[in-house]
Protein backbone atom coordinates (compact mmCIF):
# COMPACT_ATOMS: atom_id res chain seq x y z
CA UNK A 1 0.00 0.00 0.00
CA UNK A 2 0.77 3.42 -0.91
CA UNK A 3 1.71 4.59 3.11
CA UNK A 4 4.51 7.50 2.73
CA UNK A 5 2.43 10.09 2.43
CA UNK A 6 2.74 11.98 6.17
CA UNK A 7 -0.46 14.04 6.42
CA UNK A 8 0.65 17.83 7.18
CA UNK A 9 4.24 16.28 7.72
CA UNK A 10 5.79 17.52 4.37
CA UNK A 11 6.96 14.57 2.82
CA UNK A 12 4.24 14.33 0.27
CA UNK A 13 4.67 11.25 -2.23
CA UNK A 14 0.87 11.59 -3.73
CA UNK A 15 -2.97 12.47 -1.64
CA UNK A 16 -4.94 9.70 -2.79
CA UNK A 17 -9.16 10.74 -2.63
CA UNK A 18 -10.52 7.14 -3.21
CA UNK A 19 -14.00 8.62 -5.26
CA UNK A 20 -16.34 5.82 -5.17
CA UNK A 21 -18.47 6.75 -2.87
CA UNK A 22 -20.19 9.36 -5.06
CA UNK A 23 -24.12 9.64 -5.77
CA UNK A 24 -23.12 10.08 -9.21
CA UNK A 25 -22.53 6.31 -9.94
CA UNK A 26 -25.73 4.19 -10.01
CA UNK A 27 -24.51 1.41 -7.81
CA UNK A 28 -24.01 4.16 -4.94
CA UNK A 29 -27.34 6.04 -5.73
CA UNK A 30 -29.57 2.92 -5.78
CA UNK A 31 -27.49 1.85 -2.15
CA UNK A 32 -27.94 4.79 -0.52
CA UNK A 33 -31.89 5.25 -1.79
CA UNK A 34 -32.19 1.05 -0.37
CA UNK A 35 -30.35 2.22 2.72
CA UNK A 36 -28.10 -0.55 1.82
CA UNK A 37 -24.99 -0.15 5.20
CA UNK A 38 -23.22 -3.36 4.07
CA UNK A 39 -22.76 -1.94 0.39
CA UNK A 40 -21.24 1.61 1.49
CA UNK A 41 -19.28 -0.56 4.38
CA UNK A 42 -17.58 -2.59 1.97
CA UNK A 43 -17.05 0.43 0.01
CA UNK A 44 -15.23 2.27 2.66
CA UNK A 45 -13.16 -1.03 3.72
CA UNK A 46 -11.91 -1.57 0.10
CA UNK A 47 -10.57 1.39 -0.96
CA UNK A 48 -8.95 2.28 2.44
CA UNK A 49 -6.97 -1.70 1.35
CA UNK A 50 -6.16 -0.57 -1.84
CA UNK A 51 -4.43 2.49 -0.50
CA UNK A 52 -6.25 5.56 -0.04
CA UNK A 53 -5.55 8.53 1.79
CA UNK A 54 -9.40 10.25 2.15
CA UNK A 55 -12.57 8.42 1.45
CA UNK A 56 -14.35 10.62 -0.74
CA UNK A 57 -18.32 10.69 0.30
CA UNK A 58 -20.93 12.76 -1.90
CA UNK A 59 -24.63 12.63 -1.55
CA UNK A 60 -25.31 15.41 -4.46
CA UNK A 61 -27.80 13.85 -6.85
CA UNK A 62 -30.02 14.03 -3.71
CA UNK A 63 -31.92 17.15 -4.36
CA UNK A 64 -33.54 18.56 -0.88
CA UNK A 65 -32.37 15.54 1.04
CA UNK A 66 -28.06 16.21 0.70
CA UNK A 67 -27.99 16.74 3.94
CA UNK A 68 -29.89 13.63 5.66
CA UNK A 69 -28.01 11.32 2.52
CA UNK A 70 -24.47 12.58 3.60
CA UNK A 71 -24.99 12.18 7.48
CA UNK A 72 -25.75 8.36 7.22
CA UNK A 73 -22.73 7.83 4.41
CA UNK A 74 -20.60 9.62 6.92
CA UNK A 75 -21.40 7.71 10.05
CA UNK A 76 -21.08 4.29 8.28
CA UNK A 77 -17.94 5.71 6.35
CA UNK A 78 -16.35 7.03 10.27
CA UNK A 79 -17.39 2.85 11.20
CA UNK A 80 -15.55 1.03 8.41
CA UNK A 81 -12.33 2.88 8.36
CA UNK A 82 -9.58 4.70 10.54
CA UNK A 83 -9.02 7.39 7.49
CA UNK A 84 -10.50 11.00 7.34
CA UNK A 85 -13.43 11.92 4.65
CA UNK A 86 -13.35 14.12 2.13
CA UNK A 87 -16.82 15.96 2.35
CA UNK A 88 -17.80 16.54 -1.81
CA UNK A 89 -20.50 19.39 -1.54
CA UNK A 90 -20.75 23.25 -3.15
CA UNK A 91 -23.04 23.92 -0.44
CA UNK A 92 -21.98 25.89 2.45
CA UNK A 93 -24.79 24.43 4.45
CA UNK A 94 -24.43 21.24 3.56
CA UNK A 95 -20.69 21.53 5.13
CA UNK A 96 -22.01 23.48 7.65
CA UNK A 97 -24.13 20.48 8.84
CA UNK A 98 -22.07 17.35 8.97
CA UNK A 99 -19.03 19.06 9.96
CA UNK A 100 -19.88 18.22 13.89
CA UNK A 101 -20.09 14.80 13.20
CA UNK A 102 -16.79 14.05 11.78
CA UNK A 103 -14.03 12.40 14.24
CA UNK A 104 -11.07 13.26 11.94
CA UNK A 105 -10.18 16.34 10.34
CA UNK A 106 -11.76 15.98 6.98
CA UNK A 107 -10.81 17.45 3.28
CA UNK A 108 -13.31 19.73 2.24
CA UNK A 109 -14.19 19.45 -1.83
CA UNK A 110 -14.60 22.19 -2.63
CA UNK A 111 -14.69 25.63 -2.84
CA UNK A 112 -13.73 28.71 -5.18
CA UNK A 113 -13.24 31.87 -6.21
CA UNK A 114 -17.31 32.32 -6.21
CA UNK A 115 -18.04 34.59 -3.12
CA UNK A 116 -20.95 32.03 -1.96
CA UNK A 117 -18.47 28.92 -1.88
CA UNK A 118 -15.46 31.33 -0.72
CA UNK A 119 -17.21 33.07 2.02
CA UNK A 120 -19.35 30.29 2.99
CA UNK A 121 -17.21 27.11 3.15
CA UNK A 122 -13.65 28.87 3.55
CA UNK A 123 -14.20 30.33 7.37
CA UNK A 124 -15.42 27.00 8.56
CA UNK A 125 -13.07 24.89 6.60
CA UNK A 126 -10.41 26.89 9.07
CA UNK A 127 -11.97 26.83 12.21
CA UNK A 128 -12.61 23.08 12.05
CA UNK A 129 -8.84 22.81 11.10
CA UNK A 130 -9.55 21.04 7.54
CA UNK A 131 -7.73 21.02 4.56
CA UNK A 132 -9.25 22.66 1.15
CA UNK A 133 -10.12 21.74 -2.71
CA UNK A 134 -9.62 25.28 -4.20
CA UNK A 135 -11.12 25.27 -7.99
CA UNK A 136 -9.79 27.54 -10.32
CA UNK A 137 -13.22 28.96 -11.45
CA UNK A 138 -14.97 32.19 -9.89
CA UNK A 139 -18.19 33.97 -11.23
CA UNK A 140 -16.92 35.02 -14.28
CA UNK A 141 -14.70 32.36 -15.75
CA UNK A 142 -14.04 28.55 -15.22
CA UNK A 143 -10.60 28.23 -16.19
CA UNK A 144 -9.67 26.75 -19.44
CA UNK A 145 -6.42 28.64 -20.76
CA UNK A 146 -3.00 28.26 -18.79
CA UNK A 147 -3.08 31.62 -17.99
CA UNK A 148 -6.50 31.37 -16.32
CA UNK A 149 -6.23 28.46 -14.22
CA UNK A 150 -2.10 30.27 -12.57
CA UNK A 151 -4.12 33.36 -12.37
CA UNK A 152 -7.23 31.79 -10.40
CA UNK A 153 -4.96 29.40 -8.23
CA UNK A 154 -3.11 32.69 -7.08
CA UNK A 155 -6.38 34.88 -5.91
CA UNK A 156 -7.33 31.22 -4.27
CA UNK A 157 -3.66 31.38 -2.29
CA UNK A 158 -4.49 34.65 -1.25
CA UNK A 159 -7.61 34.20 0.07
CA UNK A 160 -7.07 31.01 1.81
CA UNK A 161 -3.80 32.65 3.33
CA UNK A 162 -6.03 35.98 4.32
CA UNK A 163 -8.56 33.60 5.82
CA UNK A 164 -5.46 31.92 8.12
CA UNK A 165 -5.37 28.74 5.96
CA UNK A 166 -1.90 27.20 6.14
CA UNK A 167 -0.83 26.97 2.15
CA UNK A 168 0.01 23.35 2.94
CA UNK A 169 -3.89 22.61 3.52
CA UNK A 170 -4.81 23.84 0.15
CA UNK A 171 -5.16 21.91 -3.23
CA UNK A 172 -5.64 23.30 -6.05
CA UNK A 173 -7.85 21.42 -8.93
CA UNK A 174 -6.64 23.51 -12.36
CA UNK A 175 -10.12 21.96 -14.05
CA UNK A 176 -9.68 19.18 -16.45
CA UNK A 177 -11.44 19.11 -19.33
CA UNK A 178 -12.05 16.84 -22.31
CA UNK A 179 -8.83 16.39 -24.73
CA UNK A 180 -11.50 15.18 -27.06
CA UNK A 181 -13.55 18.78 -27.70
CA UNK A 182 -10.16 20.97 -26.99
CA UNK A 183 -7.01 19.11 -27.67
CA UNK A 184 -5.13 22.05 -25.74
CA UNK A 185 -6.98 21.10 -22.22
CA UNK A 186 -4.40 18.30 -21.07
CA UNK A 187 -1.60 20.44 -21.93
CA UNK A 188 -3.08 23.74 -19.84
CA UNK A 189 -3.56 21.41 -17.20
CA UNK A 190 -0.16 20.08 -16.93
CA UNK A 191 1.47 23.55 -17.76
CA UNK A 192 -0.96 25.14 -14.87
CA UNK A 193 -0.07 22.34 -12.74
CA UNK A 194 3.60 23.22 -12.93
CA UNK A 195 3.20 26.61 -12.39
CA UNK A 196 0.95 26.49 -9.41
CA UNK A 197 3.43 24.73 -7.83
CA UNK A 198 6.73 26.77 -8.86
CA UNK A 199 4.92 30.10 -7.94
CA UNK A 200 3.52 29.26 -4.96
CA UNK A 201 5.70 26.45 -2.99
CA UNK A 202 4.01 24.60 -0.39
CA UNK A 203 0.95 24.06 -2.14
CA UNK A 204 -1.02 21.30 -3.21
CA UNK A 205 -2.29 20.60 -6.61
CA UNK A 206 -5.10 18.03 -7.19
CA UNK A 207 -7.25 16.54 -10.38
CA UNK A 208 -9.92 13.82 -10.91
CA UNK A 209 -9.00 11.90 -14.28
CA UNK A 210 -12.60 11.13 -15.39
CA UNK A 211 -12.75 13.92 -17.74
CA UNK A 212 -10.27 14.04 -19.34
CA UNK A 213 -11.33 11.09 -21.12
CA UNK A 214 -14.98 12.13 -22.06
CA UNK A 215 -15.92 11.38 -25.66
CA UNK A 216 -13.11 9.35 -26.41
CA UNK A 217 -12.87 5.57 -26.35
CA UNK A 218 -10.63 3.16 -23.86
CA UNK A 219 -11.23 6.04 -21.37
CA UNK A 220 -9.27 4.22 -18.82
CA UNK A 221 -6.36 4.10 -21.14
CA UNK A 222 -6.70 7.55 -21.04
CA UNK A 223 -7.35 8.68 -17.54
CA UNK A 224 -4.14 6.65 -16.07
CA UNK A 225 -1.82 8.18 -19.11
CA UNK A 226 -2.94 11.57 -18.12
CA UNK A 227 -2.18 11.00 -14.67
CA UNK A 228 1.47 9.72 -15.26
CA UNK A 229 1.87 13.08 -17.49
CA UNK A 230 0.66 15.41 -14.71
CA UNK A 231 2.62 13.02 -12.08
CA UNK A 232 6.00 14.21 -14.14
CA UNK A 233 4.74 18.04 -13.99
CA UNK A 234 4.17 17.61 -9.88
CA UNK A 235 0.68 17.07 -9.09
CA UNK A 236 0.79 15.28 -5.52
CA UNK A 237 -2.49 14.60 -4.65
CA UNK A 238 -5.38 12.67 -7.25
CA UNK A 239 -9.18 12.08 -6.92
CA UNK A 240 -9.15 8.35 -8.51
CA UNK A 241 -10.61 4.71 -7.67
CA UNK A 242 -7.41 3.22 -5.87
CA UNK A 243 -9.15 -0.13 -6.17
CA UNK A 244 -8.59 0.21 -10.56
CA UNK A 245 -5.62 -1.89 -11.04
CA UNK A 246 -3.91 -0.82 -14.45
CA UNK A 247 -4.68 3.04 -12.82
CA UNK A 248 -2.74 1.71 -9.63
CA UNK A 249 -0.09 0.02 -11.61
CA UNK A 250 0.27 3.64 -13.53
CA UNK A 251 0.45 5.36 -10.35
CA UNK A 252 3.30 3.41 -8.45
CA UNK A 253 5.15 2.97 -11.91
CA UNK A 254 4.76 6.87 -12.72
CA UNK A 255 6.00 8.10 -8.97
CA UNK A 256 8.97 5.31 -9.39
CA UNK A 257 10.16 6.98 -12.71
CA UNK A 258 10.22 10.88 -11.29
CA UNK A 259 12.22 9.67 -8.17
CA UNK A 260 9.04 10.05 -6.03
CA UNK A 261 9.61 6.25 -4.51
CA UNK A 262 12.51 5.73 -3.23
CA UNK A 263 14.50 3.15 -4.43
CA UNK A 264 11.15 1.96 -6.01
CA UNK A 265 10.19 0.66 -2.95
CA UNK A 266 6.45 1.09 -2.73
CA UNK A 267 6.58 -0.11 -6.19
CA UNK A 268 8.78 -3.44 -5.45
CA UNK A 269 5.97 -3.98 -2.24
CA UNK A 270 2.98 -3.41 -4.33
CA UNK A 271 4.76 -6.43 -7.10
CA UNK A 272 4.76 -8.64 -3.98
CA UNK A 273 1.22 -7.64 -3.02
CA UNK A 274 0.04 -8.65 -6.87
CA UNK A 275 -1.08 -5.24 -7.34
CA UNK A 276 0.68 -4.35 -10.56
CA UNK A 277 -0.56 -4.50 -13.89
CA UNK B 1 -0.80 3.93 -37.88
CA UNK B 2 1.15 6.59 -36.63
CA UNK B 3 1.78 8.27 -40.09
CA UNK B 4 1.74 12.26 -39.19
CA UNK B 5 5.73 12.35 -39.10
CA UNK B 6 6.84 13.42 -42.11
CA UNK B 7 10.21 14.14 -42.78
CA UNK B 8 11.86 17.06 -42.45
CA UNK B 9 8.36 18.75 -43.23
CA UNK B 10 8.62 20.01 -39.77
CA UNK B 11 5.37 18.60 -38.34
CA UNK B 12 6.69 15.87 -35.95
CA UNK B 13 4.06 14.17 -33.67
CA UNK B 14 6.80 11.08 -32.85
CA UNK B 15 9.34 9.33 -34.64
CA UNK B 16 9.35 5.35 -34.03
CA UNK B 17 12.77 3.70 -34.62
CA UNK B 18 11.85 -0.29 -34.73
CA UNK B 19 14.16 -1.72 -32.12
CA UNK B 20 13.31 -5.67 -32.49
CA UNK B 21 16.24 -6.48 -35.39
CA UNK B 22 18.91 -6.45 -32.82
CA UNK B 23 21.23 -9.31 -32.61
CA UNK B 24 21.44 -8.96 -28.93
CA UNK B 25 18.46 -10.24 -29.23
CA UNK B 26 18.55 -14.19 -29.05
CA UNK B 27 16.21 -14.66 -31.62
CA UNK B 28 17.65 -12.54 -33.93
CA UNK B 29 21.29 -13.49 -32.85
CA UNK B 30 20.27 -17.56 -33.79
CA UNK B 31 18.45 -16.49 -37.11
CA UNK B 32 21.25 -14.40 -38.50
CA UNK B 33 23.26 -17.52 -37.49
CA UNK B 34 21.24 -19.62 -39.18
CA UNK B 35 21.06 -17.51 -42.07
CA UNK B 36 17.26 -17.33 -41.82
CA UNK B 37 16.31 -14.79 -44.48
CA UNK B 38 12.24 -15.29 -43.70
CA UNK B 39 12.72 -14.90 -39.93
CA UNK B 40 14.27 -11.34 -40.86
CA UNK B 41 11.64 -10.47 -43.41
CA UNK B 42 8.60 -11.08 -41.11
CA UNK B 43 10.60 -9.18 -38.65
CA UNK B 44 10.80 -5.98 -40.88
CA UNK B 45 7.43 -6.72 -41.95
CA UNK B 46 5.53 -6.66 -39.04
CA UNK B 47 7.47 -3.51 -37.23
CA UNK B 48 6.42 -1.35 -40.80
CA UNK B 49 3.01 -2.69 -40.30
CA UNK B 50 3.06 -1.60 -36.08
CA UNK B 51 3.90 2.14 -37.48
CA UNK B 52 7.17 2.32 -37.26
CA UNK B 53 9.41 5.35 -39.25
CA UNK B 54 12.89 3.88 -39.27
CA UNK B 55 13.71 -0.31 -38.95
CA UNK B 56 16.92 -0.45 -37.18
CA UNK B 57 19.75 -3.13 -37.66
CA UNK B 58 22.04 -4.69 -35.50
CA UNK B 59 24.49 -7.23 -36.48
CA UNK B 60 27.14 -5.69 -33.18
CA UNK B 61 27.17 -9.31 -31.27
CA UNK B 62 28.75 -11.20 -34.58
CA UNK B 63 32.39 -9.44 -33.37
CA UNK B 64 34.75 -9.70 -36.34
CA UNK B 65 31.77 -10.28 -38.32
CA UNK B 66 29.46 -7.56 -37.90
CA UNK B 67 29.83 -6.04 -41.57
CA UNK B 68 29.01 -8.89 -43.37
CA UNK B 69 25.94 -9.87 -41.04
CA UNK B 70 24.95 -6.47 -41.14
CA UNK B 71 25.15 -6.28 -44.84
CA UNK B 72 22.77 -9.51 -45.06
CA UNK B 73 20.18 -7.86 -42.79
CA UNK B 74 20.18 -5.11 -44.87
CA UNK B 75 19.21 -6.46 -48.17
CA UNK B 76 16.59 -8.42 -46.54
CA UNK B 77 15.13 -5.36 -44.69
CA UNK B 78 15.22 -3.35 -47.68
CA UNK B 79 13.79 -5.90 -49.60
CA UNK B 80 10.66 -6.27 -47.53
CA UNK B 81 9.92 -2.61 -46.47
CA UNK B 82 9.81 0.76 -48.14
CA UNK B 83 10.73 2.45 -44.64
CA UNK B 84 14.15 3.65 -44.35
CA UNK B 85 16.70 2.16 -42.36
CA UNK B 86 18.63 3.10 -39.21
CA UNK B 87 21.82 1.83 -38.96
CA UNK B 88 22.89 0.62 -35.16
CA UNK B 89 26.78 0.53 -34.85
CA UNK B 90 29.39 2.90 -32.79
CA UNK B 91 31.96 1.55 -35.43
CA UNK B 92 33.05 4.49 -38.11
CA UNK B 93 34.32 1.58 -40.69
CA UNK B 94 30.86 -0.49 -40.69
CA UNK B 95 29.10 2.72 -41.28
CA UNK B 96 31.26 3.23 -44.21
CA UNK B 97 31.13 -0.39 -45.42
CA UNK B 98 27.75 -0.37 -45.73
CA UNK B 99 25.97 3.19 -46.81
CA UNK B 100 26.58 2.50 -49.97
CA UNK B 101 24.35 -0.02 -49.96
CA UNK B 102 21.48 1.88 -48.83
CA UNK B 103 18.80 3.01 -51.11
CA UNK B 104 17.20 5.13 -49.12
CA UNK B 105 18.53 8.12 -46.44
CA UNK B 106 19.09 6.46 -43.05
CA UNK B 107 19.19 7.42 -39.38
CA UNK B 108 22.78 6.67 -38.37
CA UNK B 109 22.57 5.59 -34.68
CA UNK B 110 25.20 6.73 -32.95
CA UNK B 111 27.58 9.07 -32.82
CA UNK B 112 28.72 10.96 -29.74
CA UNK B 113 31.44 13.33 -28.27
CA UNK B 114 34.06 10.68 -28.78
CA UNK B 115 36.79 11.73 -31.48
CA UNK B 116 36.45 8.39 -33.29
CA UNK B 117 32.92 8.59 -33.31
CA UNK B 118 32.20 11.65 -33.77
CA UNK B 119 35.48 12.83 -36.67
CA UNK B 120 34.87 8.99 -37.97
CA UNK B 121 30.94 8.96 -38.67
CA UNK B 122 29.63 12.64 -38.66
CA UNK B 123 31.12 13.24 -41.96
CA UNK B 124 29.94 10.09 -43.48
CA UNK B 125 26.31 11.36 -42.60
CA UNK B 126 26.50 14.27 -44.11
CA UNK B 127 27.90 13.07 -47.31
CA UNK B 128 25.26 10.87 -47.18
CA UNK B 129 21.96 12.80 -46.03
CA UNK B 130 21.19 10.79 -43.24
CA UNK B 131 20.46 12.06 -39.44
CA UNK B 132 22.42 11.17 -36.68
CA UNK B 133 21.88 9.95 -33.29
CA UNK B 134 23.95 11.85 -30.63
CA UNK B 135 25.05 9.70 -27.47
CA UNK B 136 25.48 12.74 -24.61
CA UNK B 137 28.76 10.90 -23.36
CA UNK B 138 32.05 11.89 -24.14
CA UNK B 139 35.83 10.36 -23.72
CA UNK B 140 35.49 11.65 -20.22
CA UNK B 141 31.83 11.52 -19.04
CA UNK B 142 28.99 9.36 -19.92
CA UNK B 143 26.37 11.64 -18.81
CA UNK B 144 24.51 11.08 -15.90
CA UNK B 145 23.14 14.74 -14.17
CA UNK B 146 21.07 16.94 -16.12
CA UNK B 147 24.11 19.69 -16.34
CA UNK B 148 26.05 16.80 -17.70
CA UNK B 149 23.26 15.70 -20.57
CA UNK B 150 22.54 19.52 -21.30
CA UNK B 151 26.11 20.64 -21.89
CA UNK B 152 27.03 17.34 -24.23
CA UNK B 153 23.78 18.20 -26.33
CA UNK B 154 24.94 21.85 -26.55
CA UNK B 155 28.35 20.28 -27.72
CA UNK B 156 27.10 17.74 -30.05
CA UNK B 157 24.41 20.70 -31.49
CA UNK B 158 27.92 23.23 -32.08
CA UNK B 159 30.14 19.69 -33.40
CA UNK B 160 27.08 19.21 -35.86
CA UNK B 161 26.44 22.45 -37.28
CA UNK B 162 29.96 23.07 -38.08
CA UNK B 163 30.27 19.71 -39.90
CA UNK B 164 26.82 20.94 -42.00
CA UNK B 165 24.28 18.67 -40.13
CA UNK B 166 21.00 20.73 -39.97
CA UNK B 167 19.75 20.62 -36.83
CA UNK B 168 16.73 18.95 -38.37
CA UNK B 169 18.48 15.76 -38.77
CA UNK B 170 20.23 15.50 -35.17
CA UNK B 171 18.46 13.22 -32.61
CA UNK B 172 20.00 13.60 -29.54
CA UNK B 173 19.83 10.36 -27.02
CA UNK B 174 20.54 11.99 -23.26
CA UNK B 175 21.43 8.18 -22.05
CA UNK B 176 18.74 6.46 -19.36
CA UNK B 177 20.08 4.52 -16.85
CA UNK B 178 18.56 2.53 -13.90
CA UNK B 179 16.40 4.16 -11.46
CA UNK B 180 16.61 1.22 -9.69
CA UNK B 181 20.31 2.32 -8.79
CA UNK B 182 19.78 5.88 -8.87
CA UNK B 183 16.40 6.65 -8.60
CA UNK B 184 17.43 10.80 -10.08
CA UNK B 185 17.76 9.33 -13.72
CA UNK B 186 14.83 8.95 -14.29
CA UNK B 187 14.08 12.75 -13.35
CA UNK B 188 17.49 13.78 -15.26
CA UNK B 189 16.49 12.42 -18.62
CA UNK B 190 12.94 14.50 -18.29
CA UNK B 191 14.46 17.88 -17.43
CA UNK B 192 17.22 17.23 -19.84
CA UNK B 193 14.57 16.54 -22.67
CA UNK B 194 13.13 19.56 -21.54
CA UNK B 195 16.15 21.82 -21.48
CA UNK B 196 17.62 20.64 -24.82
CA UNK B 197 14.85 21.27 -26.99
CA UNK B 198 14.40 24.29 -25.17
CA UNK B 199 17.99 25.68 -25.77
CA UNK B 200 18.09 24.07 -29.52
CA UNK B 201 15.09 24.66 -31.23
CA UNK B 202 14.40 22.59 -34.00
CA UNK B 203 16.75 19.68 -32.67
CA UNK B 204 15.04 16.34 -31.50
CA UNK B 205 15.28 14.29 -28.65
CA UNK B 206 15.47 10.27 -29.15
CA UNK B 207 16.23 7.65 -26.29
CA UNK B 208 15.66 3.97 -25.76
CA UNK B 209 13.30 2.80 -22.89
CA UNK B 210 14.60 -0.51 -21.51
CA UNK B 211 17.18 0.82 -19.59
CA UNK B 212 15.13 2.37 -16.94
CA UNK B 213 13.77 -0.74 -15.71
CA UNK B 214 16.68 -2.90 -15.42
CA UNK B 215 16.46 -4.52 -12.07
CA UNK B 216 12.56 -4.00 -11.64
CA UNK B 217 9.84 -6.35 -12.12
CA UNK B 218 7.07 -5.96 -14.33
CA UNK B 219 9.98 -4.26 -16.55
CA UNK B 220 7.18 -3.21 -19.50
CA UNK B 221 5.32 -1.24 -17.01
CA UNK B 222 7.75 1.09 -16.21
CA UNK B 223 9.20 1.25 -19.67
CA UNK B 224 5.48 2.77 -20.89
CA UNK B 225 4.75 5.02 -18.27
CA UNK B 226 8.47 6.63 -18.59
CA UNK B 227 7.64 6.83 -22.45
CA UNK B 228 4.07 8.77 -21.11
CA UNK B 229 6.39 10.53 -18.99
CA UNK B 230 9.08 11.53 -21.59
CA UNK B 231 6.19 12.50 -23.91
CA UNK B 232 5.16 15.02 -21.23
CA UNK B 233 8.32 16.93 -21.37
CA UNK B 234 8.98 16.73 -25.35
CA UNK B 235 10.36 14.07 -26.42
CA UNK B 236 9.81 13.66 -30.29
CA UNK B 237 11.96 10.13 -30.84
CA UNK B 238 11.36 6.93 -29.81
CA UNK B 239 13.47 3.69 -30.03
CA UNK B 240 10.68 1.39 -28.93
CA UNK B 241 8.79 -2.26 -30.36
CA UNK B 242 6.23 -0.79 -31.99
CA UNK B 243 4.52 -4.60 -31.83
CA UNK B 244 3.84 -4.31 -28.22
CA UNK B 245 0.54 -3.16 -27.88
CA UNK B 246 0.47 -1.86 -24.14
CA UNK B 247 3.29 -0.14 -25.23
CA UNK B 248 1.56 1.52 -28.42
CA UNK B 249 -1.13 2.01 -26.13
CA UNK B 250 0.21 4.54 -24.17
CA UNK B 251 2.08 6.13 -26.99
CA UNK B 252 -1.00 6.74 -28.88
CA UNK B 253 -2.96 7.98 -25.63
CA UNK B 254 0.22 10.40 -24.28
CA UNK B 255 0.09 11.77 -27.58
CA UNK B 256 -3.18 12.58 -27.28
CA UNK B 257 -3.30 13.98 -24.08
CA UNK B 258 -0.55 16.44 -24.66
CA UNK B 259 -2.26 17.63 -27.70
CA UNK B 260 0.18 15.97 -30.01
CA UNK B 261 -2.44 13.77 -32.08
CA UNK B 262 -4.49 16.84 -33.69
CA UNK B 263 -8.44 15.78 -32.46
CA UNK B 264 -7.18 12.50 -31.12
CA UNK B 265 -7.94 11.17 -34.76
CA UNK B 266 -4.54 8.88 -34.51
CA UNK B 267 -5.80 7.49 -30.68
CA UNK B 268 -9.16 6.97 -32.91
CA UNK B 269 -7.59 5.12 -35.42
CA UNK B 270 -5.65 3.04 -33.48
CA UNK B 271 -9.31 2.31 -31.48
CA UNK B 272 -10.80 1.49 -34.37
CA UNK B 273 -7.84 -1.01 -35.94
CA UNK B 274 -8.16 -2.81 -32.49
CA UNK B 275 -4.62 -1.32 -31.25
CA UNK B 276 -5.60 -0.03 -27.85
CA UNK B 277 -4.75 -1.62 -24.89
Amino acid sequence: MLRIFLHGKGLIIMLIVAERINSSRKSIAAAIEAKDRDFIHNEAVVQTKAGADYIDVNAGSFVGEEIERLKWLIEIVQGATDLPLCIDSPDSEVIRSVLPLLDRSPLINSISMEPLRLEGILPLAVERGAAVVGLCQSEEVMAETIEEKVRLASELVKAALAAGLPLDQLYIDPLVYPVSSNPLSGPAVLEAIHQIMEHHPGVHTICGLTNISYGLPKRKLINRTFLVAAIARGLDAVIMDPTDPELFGALMAGLAVVARDEYCMNYISAYREGRLN
